[in-house]
């Protein structure tokens, strides 16, 4: 009676995808190593690694599609589903999302302003690169890159050998920094028919590379701005054949968007639609996956997520904050390890200002002041 | 590590408060007989009668607290709970909204207008008792009556024999049908210090005695019907020091609100919440028994709340109404049986009564015409 839709993953992302999933008539079906994941307490769960041939098969055939909800899984894992269930995102999307040579081919092929760079194969490429890049710059593994890890911030040209060892050698990218104003990130969602619905530009702040807080719809977001990220995300999502939300990273540089990353799954930044907007990243995702009518990505008012890292809050404390609305994840504490997020919605941007604030004094978080003292949203 | 809330039932009203709960770390247990229930879907399952003393001890081992999902439940099993366990809302509660009678003597006890009635404890009393309130009035079992289950319209005196014959010669209520205009409830919260919250009035439109269309806020609202309401419920509340929702149905006779019954519990005229309010009924609800601050029952806009009856609809139909929000419950079709809801929110009043005929014809549903012709929400 249900749908049945499948997923490479049994993170958080998946949870939430799988909560969203309950009231349209679909149940889930998570394959994931770590048995009672995050995705597996309000979910199925076939335990097992991504790659495990057997437990795939039974997956495709317990599925009538498939998705995935990080961007490591194995392509080939992926590639061995669509054979016998229509996987979303597309495959493709996934080798794109893993590999930051192959991400700024796409940008180069689709026109889309991105930092300078240069491929890295071995040591004896790192001087003449960075003669002719420049410093500051950073040197990044091209794959299994992600939140910070993988990547070495190089001030000076004489750091590049020690980086380069201790990315291990792998293939890099050395990439000249870009002097951004502030980081922004911008969520689509393409349909089966090639219909896309945006939702507005988010601006994240992140701590250690890992993202604390994004504020919805970005503050001083105007027309061209969002225009300007819609025609990113819109050109990868029609050149990918994409079906399903993918999210797209940029830094701001004056009034121009350089693309850095994309993620070709639901996204961090795009948590707080949830609460603040119409339709959640995560049930946009599934009706584009199925087929379905996209629904509306409008923003409710205005919205801050604030990550719940290493430690998990009392509720109380979360939930005397007003506007707050709390999402756990169902996962042990550890240093560091994202736990869970709230998500501050209201029509007066100052007041969520207010409450973003003083939630960050309860739980004890740092959290970015607004440039003007008053308002994060103010001009 | 998650707080574990048992809750007697495992009907779509349980699902909904396990899907509430998930994002809160409140991982639900529910003692329901039929197996792969809408909640047990969703959620862990005891498959078992409500009054079976072992599983009961089961789920108040396994639980930090217990709730109860509708109102049927034997009260004897929310007391046996209640020994070693905290159950919410207060077993006495299910006492007065399992019997008419208990729910007449609070009202008047409380000062709440209500319709006039007498009770019948058989059949010789049916002469005088009409002869006091004459007709058009109806018959009603003082238990287990619900959507038009256990009660008879009597056009005239001769027929209430055989009305009482039909219902079996159970204890029953005469009452004298007021000329009510419409059919509103109320739906509120108290925590566990006392505090109140309240949701705006809602119109409840029903057919066969059966909840077809809610509109939220009811049409016409103004502060003093609404403050009237919050009275009734807020003096209902505080007298059976209660935990958790309530709601009241009432009748709107003139300016004046006549209590109907009460549901101590979640409530279908309150399913419009999860997406057309700052917290969905189903969250304060576990709040509220957890002791956790009360969250904001503003609305967003105005949302109209449609139930899908016996059969499932297409996704796709739904889904392409704008600013409709789709619940499916799980269960399998019957003719008249609750499935799911639609619910359909919106800021302009217009475009929210447009949707929700649009719906209507999508669906072959008959769905009441504005008064106006162009928005539930006109003056």
């Amino acid at each position: 009676m249900a749908v049945r839709v499948g997923c490479l993953g049994g993170g958080q992302l998946g949870r939430m995808l799988a909560l969203a999933g309950s009231p349209l008539g679909i149940a889930m079906t998570f394959l994931e190593p770590q048995d009672g994941s995050s995705a597996g307490q309000v979910a199925r769960q076939l335990v097992g690694e991504y790659g495990d041939p057997v437990l795939l098969a039974e997956l495709g055939a317990q599925s009538d599609l498939v998705t995935f909800e990080f961007e490591s899984v194995p392509e080939a894992s992926a590639r061995q589903l669509a054979e016998s269930c229509p996987v979303f995102p597309p495959p493709r999307a996934l080798l794109v999302g893993q590999d930051r040579l192959e991400e700024k081919l796409l940008f180069e092929r689709l026109g889309i302003p991105a930092a300078p760079y240069l491929p890295i194969g071995g040591a004896l490429e790192l001087g003449p690169a960075l003669a002719r890049l420049g410093t500051p710059s950073r040197l990044k593994a091209r794959r299994l890159s992600y939140d910070g890890h993988g990547q070495v911030p190089l001030a000076a040209a004489e750091a590049a050998p020690a980086a380069f060892a201790q990315l291990g050698e792998v293939p890099c990218l050395l990439e000249r920094d870009v002097p951004f104003s502030r980081e922004l990130s911008i969520i689509g969602v393409r349909g089966s028919g090639g219909e896309t619905a945006f939702y507005p530009l988010v601006e994240n702040h992140h701590q250690n590379s890992v993202l604390r807080l994004s504020l919805a719809p970005a503050p001083r977001l105007g027309p061209a701005l969002q225009s300007q990220a819609e025609g990113v995300c819109g050109a990868i999502l029609s050149d990918l054949a994409y079906q399903g939300v993918l999210a797209v990273e940029l830094f701001q540089v004056g009034d121009q968007l350089l693309a850095n990353e994309i993620a070709p799954r639901v996204h961090n930044s795009g948590h707080w639609t949830i609460d603040g907007a119409d339709t959640s990243q995560f049930e946009n995702h599934l009706r584009a996956g199925l087929g379905w009518p996209l629904g509306s990505t409008q923003p409710r008012g205005v919205s801050a997520m604030i990550n719940l890292l290493g430690e998990l809050p009392d509720p109380r404390l979360v939930l005397g904050v007003p506007g707050a609305h709390l999402h756990l994840y169902g996962k042990a504490p550890r240093p560091g390890r994202k736990l869970g997020h709230v998500t501050i919605t209201g029509s007066d941007p100052g007041a969520v200002t207010a409450a973003t604030r003083e939630l960050g004094r309860r739980l004890g978080a740092r959290v970015p002041k607004p440039p003007d003292g008053n308002s994060y949203w103010a001009a």
